[in-house]
């Protein structure tokens, strides 16, 4: 009898998210599951909405809402994406950050045994949650500075693996992140069948913390 | 005075679309349009809709509808993702190219002075559409056969440009492609921006046919 249940992955939207910052992870986690791995992935708001905003006007129909109290049991893993923190846009990661129940989400989250991942300035949803405190972390390049400041390792990596919480840089690095968790949770022959049906070529470092 | 108006850039999206296939392309031309691109990028189905499904699950509210006869001017661009074409799936680019609608409204919009692309296995619709018939062209690896058979011109590159045909392989090959248009028709510049702020390095050969 095999109790393992599948692993179950919730991709964080807000209005103003970077598209591909939560698409390219959630496409590679999709592909994975249609290869074996024991997955269930969705895109997940804090509060209950219709649709969520990209900062691009991309308009997305969530699959539900986070546990919004500790008795509830978190997801295996929670990603967080990124968007409008370079122009501190009115809607993105900057005014989650401002607002705050986003990050005291995700250290909730994250207490209650998920790991943590961020794509892009997702990264700073985590620093303003206090989760990349003295931990290695990367953001994007432009948010290397804010991240630093926050109290952060910054570390020069496409990805950075410190176990609970898996940060990587700019949008399309979130494509690598998903890649090295298959890698890490599923093994490489899962991770190798979506590189090649997507037919991406992980590239840059994953530093392990 | 400046008479040029905005590129108009049609992505089409229809049930069991490849999330990527879509979003990758949408993100560099927005991303674009952010940098001076003088272009507007949306998601049109062929028939009104309400909401559109991807082939993993991803709902998402498109912008409109295509022009729907040769009295309304058809787009600058037309971009068609894939999905769904190796496995024969119920809705999807096979599905798409057996009801044979999609295709016919492309080889319109074609005949009308848009120049089309394609991303994965979009590729095949436009060998639906006969658009590839003795032209260079490339599609996902998993359905290079397929296009070969249909009269095509087959070509190992990541994107093959035949002027007003413009073709990618697989799922990110389409950020590849739009880059490369991006260069193509708004310069260098523009195109280095998009890919440094999504931390992304154009790969693979591009054909010029």
């Amino acid at each position: 009898m095999n109790l393992r249940l599948a692993m179950h992955i919730a991709i964080v939207l807000f209005d103003g998210f970077d598209n591909l910052d939560a698409i390219g992870p959630f496409e590679v986690f999709s592909h994975a599951r249609t290869y074996g791995a024991d997955l269930e992935v969705g895109l997940y708001t804090l509060s209950p909405q219709d649709i969520v905003r990209s900062s691009h006007d991309l308009r997305v129909e969530p699959d539900g809402v986070l546990p919004d109290s500790e008795s509830e049991t978190p997801p295996d893993l929670v990603v967080v994406p990124g968007g409008g923190w370079g122009d501190h846009a009115e809607e993105g990661a900057w005014a989650e950050a401002q607002r705050g129940d986003l990050p005291a989400a995700i250290e909730r989250l994250h207490s209650g045994g998920a790991m943590v991942a961020s794509v892009c300035t997702g990264g700073m949803l985590l620093a303003t949650a206090g989760l990349t405190d003295g931990r290695p972390a990367v953001t994007h390049h432009g948010a290397l500075d804010d991240l630093r400041e926050s109290g952060a390792d910054v570390i020069d990596a496409r990805v950075v693996d410190d176990g609970d919480l898996v940060t990587a840089g700019g949008v399309t690095s979130g494509i690598d992140l998903a890649l090295h968790l298959v890698d890490r949770e599923f093994g490489p022959d899962i991770a190798d069948r979506v590189s090649t049906e997507m037919e991406y070529e992980a590239r840059g470092e994953v530093h392990a913390g």
